[in-house]
């Protein structure tokens, strides 16, 4: 894919919930996108660690852009469900996402995220996530899916 | 149960991110949780549907306090793992969350999630989701599990 | 539905690895479908459970009948994914299998599969799976989704 | 580990319903475990590929195992609950299944099983499953968890 359309994900990763999130994007390839969070004190539960929901709306969304890059801006990318596991608290001020497209059907695609938090120079793997997304013609996408 | 630690587990329930994100709490009972959002911008995604993470947040931390409603504050409950699955666009102005205990284990609490997006009278179900929880004897939370 | 069409899935669902199992319908209605193993050692563990694998092969096997039940015989459902949880070992001489459509989109079914061991007159739900389902036409079944 | 302990796997490994499918073992170390299926009409379905449920049973049993291969035999394995991805049918000879614990908790173990299907020299990846499961003390094994 050109670098043009990588440039445009990019931008178009950070709109609306992940932008008031505050998650920036690090890297962008074919089938492969990776995010950061610097963690606030917002974005903790109850224990100090960061939440779960935090780190699932991380998991989704750049699941979503690694399956947006291999497609082209004719189609649109819809969730069909995502599966989440947490091994460790994620305790460390920065939180690191690596989505990857592990099958590319021709309406299903199927992505995993990773996420790492990450304390100084020690990172450990927190999170882990399965993501089925379905590429949509973009003009058909106000009918259901 | 008793009606104080209800009373606790609304307070208790809005801090750190489901407060940032503007979670309320309608309603708890023995092994049940009702939450509420008023949908704003920032809650949605690029095409103006509120965003998965939204809803992943909701169904995740309402499962992890209908859990806890069934322990005592001696434990803390750990999300292990989640599914969620996405049936309709969230379009309305507010998005409700119904969690439900559906299996107590003597270590491992199964609650389900249910989204539903509210359009004036109008009440459509967007989303369900699984929740795998652990109750953990709050003085060993430092402990990996 | 006609019940032409019932009676077809009834025989069509006894087939292939099902009928290895020795799985039979109890059940058809729009969008449910139940059935029933009669456990043999054969569908036992190591220590002497129904094993998971047989819990999984009727959740899936149902769910889709369940979901074929609301199509005509110009589809195909395929199976994308599904995730179950297991909630206490099933003892008993009976497994049932009460599997619903909880959403009917344009191409993706989802639907749940209860899953109970019936020991004499006593049943206890032992599982439940959430299966998301794709109706594809039956002559474009070769090509991969 | 030792290999008496592998050897011991080895052979518990075959018993009861995996047996009964037919599943054998291929290979073992601390973390890792490899069966085969060697693909007969009874493992078929409808439309004549590997059915899921098979597909569910080799990524469930061996994760498992995977997970039983790094405790000590104090311990009993329990599947709490697996989530599984399908991504192209299986139509070769031969499945195989490669399953490697990811995340190893003090009670919680997570697991990876990724399915295969060989036609000949040639192998593709048609499923992948992610499996929770909870190392249980031998003795206390008749109580819920």
């Amino acid at each position: 894919m050109s670098s043009d359309w990588y440039d445009f994900l990019k931008k178009d990763y950070v709109r609306g919930f992940p932008s008031y999130c505050g998650i920036t994007v690090d890297f962008v390839d074919d089938g492969v996108f990776h995010t950061r969070l610097n963690v606030q004190d917002r974005h903790r539960q109850q224990d100090g660690f960061v939440h779960a929901g935090v780190m699932s709306t991380m998991a989704d969304h750049t699941a979503g852009y690694a399956a947006y890059s291999i497609v082209s801006n004719q189609y649109r990318i819809l969730t069909i469900e995502f599966k989440i596991n947490f091994f460790k608290p994620a305790t460390g001020d920065v939180l690191l996402c690596r989505s990857t497209v592990i099958n590319r059907g021709a309406q299903i695609i199927t992505a995993e995220s990773e996420l790492f938090s990450r304390d100084g120079d020690f990172e450990k793997r927190v999170a882990k996530a399965t993501v089925t997304l379905m590429a949509v013609a973009a003009k058909s996408l106000i009918k259901n899916v």
